[in-house]
């Protein structure tokens, strides 16, 4: 099998993230809830997560709220600190805009979009000028759809400018770009565990801004483990966004997915360009918004289609020859509109655990169903 | 190493749950997200442990909505169907009870409480007066604090005559007693994989009855592999409430804890007569709400203090020990005022892997610091 579809979740996770969760089961008891072994453990393995992500990720250990996919800290971050006018991209996927839907819908927010085409200069511009009146800025760090990364460091300054604050969905971007949250200045930077960082599922994180003093309402309440004579969550973090039992064996093993991410690397770039150069000269093959501001502004992601062939039938041609790739529209309605794919597209997306000679295989199958359209 | 905090998580999770996580993650991509293999491994994996749980828990597999955790099951039922006036118990853990009071704050929901002890005729008595006006019960099926068991199907079928919806947290009797959507009438039912099920954590539902038919606002969005181009989250179950990647290994292993629960069947109740009948007659030691109205009434929980100890000493002195209890408030400071427990107290959680021998050795252990009160 080779597997393309990496954006989905990374696969295979590797022996040693699956062992990091085995021994942590064996040990665990339920983190924060007593002082015997396995519930100290279970604490200790949460915080050493902290600790990895923090050092990883440029923030605080105590800033590091765990959260079970970056859709939930999404929705935490959005419900907890987005009000009034919100700006957002044009290329949002659903994790973020159906919760600003939401907000909108039930009148607890405005929505106001910036066309995030175009040059870095060009995104900045229209999303500096759209900060007017603003409150909360929300945007992909980098596309589901085709891979685009947004200016973060320039968009943010300009949003503090203008007294905006900033949530970032870094979902595509954590763990195949360098991504700090105090270099950024970002205020929350929410991220996967699973997909570029090769975590388990079930683990994603809300990574807040030291410098960032805001309070949020939560969206989930629960036990704490922490003040449980308190009727509301507590104050400080991480407790206040944490309710419930975490899930501490799959955060063990995010921190040990987070350290073979240190260790092998950010992947092989030279996989991504061999698949846009290949694709973007073959007969037939249309490459939507590829790398075309250069290799660095774009995480590992293409997006095409191929003439007169329907994109889910390609996919699916694809898979029974062992291949796995995405078509469709990716969760991302609006990245397809923006882009001109109101059809949908076929989605390639490299890994780091993906080979060159995989590469190869791909662009031959692809040029075999491109070659029989007449 | 002696485990008596099963009320926290079960533990040991067995080999087979754990093996079945891991299987599931050398085949599992994500789920409903694409038509290649490991996506359509990972979707039946999800549905597989749909019907497990429905046949298991008396419902549709299209109604067993898959959570993170009960506490965020509990968020989503609590948060999408409660309203006006809402009546629930005097014992209720935070992850009701929070959520319960952020609706309270936020001038969403009117809270009214009625008093739980006493005997199931009482409780019915007390529960029923409380319905007037009200919109919404939710309450505890059985305390997390002393195992008493609610009488469920009662409550239920006063509730509905007063046209009143009922949620019920089940987190603590899932997998300890039979418990049926259909046969209790309950209009939805949340549930904790990690404790009486001895499931993988991260995993939780939210079961709802198929007669259950009202519609609920949404606490999460975000992508839902189905209906991409809707700005809202898709109204049939279980998408409605779904978003983001799903956690399908971990769900994969609950279906396999759920399918040795019901092989090993659940546990054996004279460990847990065996210690109250121990704790109760040790001089020096109360037992606060134990199983005084039959142990069919109660799950094997225990909630205990030693005179002139404290209960986090105890506590620590065990765990020194390598017995595992759980000493304070146990998340339910409502439950410890309503025994009487105003500083909580000592829990000793029973669960299916517990032996004869184990109580034994805990026993005599509570003897020991027991009768060296002075």
């Amino acid at each position: 099998m080779i597997y393309f579809d990496n954006a989905a979740t990374g696969f295979p996770k590797s022996g040693r993230v699956l062992a990091a969760m085995t021994k942590a089961y064996g040990l665990c008891g339920n983190p924060g809830r007593s002082g015997h072994a396995p519930a100290i453990y279970a604490a200790e393995k949460l915080y050493e997560c902290r600790e990895t992500l923090a050092a990883f990720f440029g923030t605080a250990p105590e800033r590091v709220i765990l959260t079970p996919s970056a859709t939930i800290a999404l929705n935490m971050a959005i419900k907890g600190f987005a009000q009034n006018k919100v700006v957002t991209s044009s290329v949002e996927h659903n994790a973020v805009f159906r919760p600003l839907y939401s907000m909108w819908q039930r009148g607890r927010a405005d929505l106001s979009f910036f066309d995030a085409g175009g040059t870095d200069e060009q995104i900045v511009q229209r999303f500096t000028a759209s900060l007017e009146g603003a409150y909360t800025a929300v945007f992909i760090h980098a596309s589901n759809v085709n891979g685009r990364i947004l200016p973060l460091r320039e968009m943010v300054t300009e949003a503090h400018k203008s007294g905006v604050t900033t949530i970032i969905d870094a979902s595509q971007s954590a763990g195949h770009i360098n991504l700090s949250v105090k270099d950024s200045g970002a205020d929350i930077i929410c991220i996967a565990g699973h997909k570029g960082l090769y975590g388990p599922l079930g683990t994603g994180a809300m990574l807040i801004n030291p410098s960032f003093d805001m309070f949020a309402e939560t969206i989930i309440e629960g036990g704490t483990g922490i003040r449980s004579l308190d009727s509301e969550m507590p104050e400080e973090y991480p407790e206040h966004f944490e309710a419930g039992t975490m899930n501490a064996p799959a955060f063990a093993a995010l921190a040990e997915a987070v350290r073979e991410t240190e260790e092998e690397g950010l992947g092989d770039d030279r996989i991504f360009a061999k698949l846009y150069e290949s694709l973007k000269s073959m007969k037939n093959v249309t490459v939507h918004g590829g790398p075309e501001y250069g290799y660095d502004k774009y995480v590992p992601v293409l997006l095409f289609n191929i003439r007169k062939r329907n994109c889910d039938e390609a996919m699916t041609y694809l898979a029974a020859r062992g291949i796995c790739v995405r078509s469709g529209f990716h969760c991302a309605p609006l990245a397809h509109k923006a882009l001109g794919t109101e059809n949908g597209g076929i989605r390639v997306s490299v890994g780091r655990k993906n080979t060159l000679k995989e590469a190869d295989v791909l662009i031959d199958e692809i040029h075999r169903i491109a070659k029989s359209v007449s």
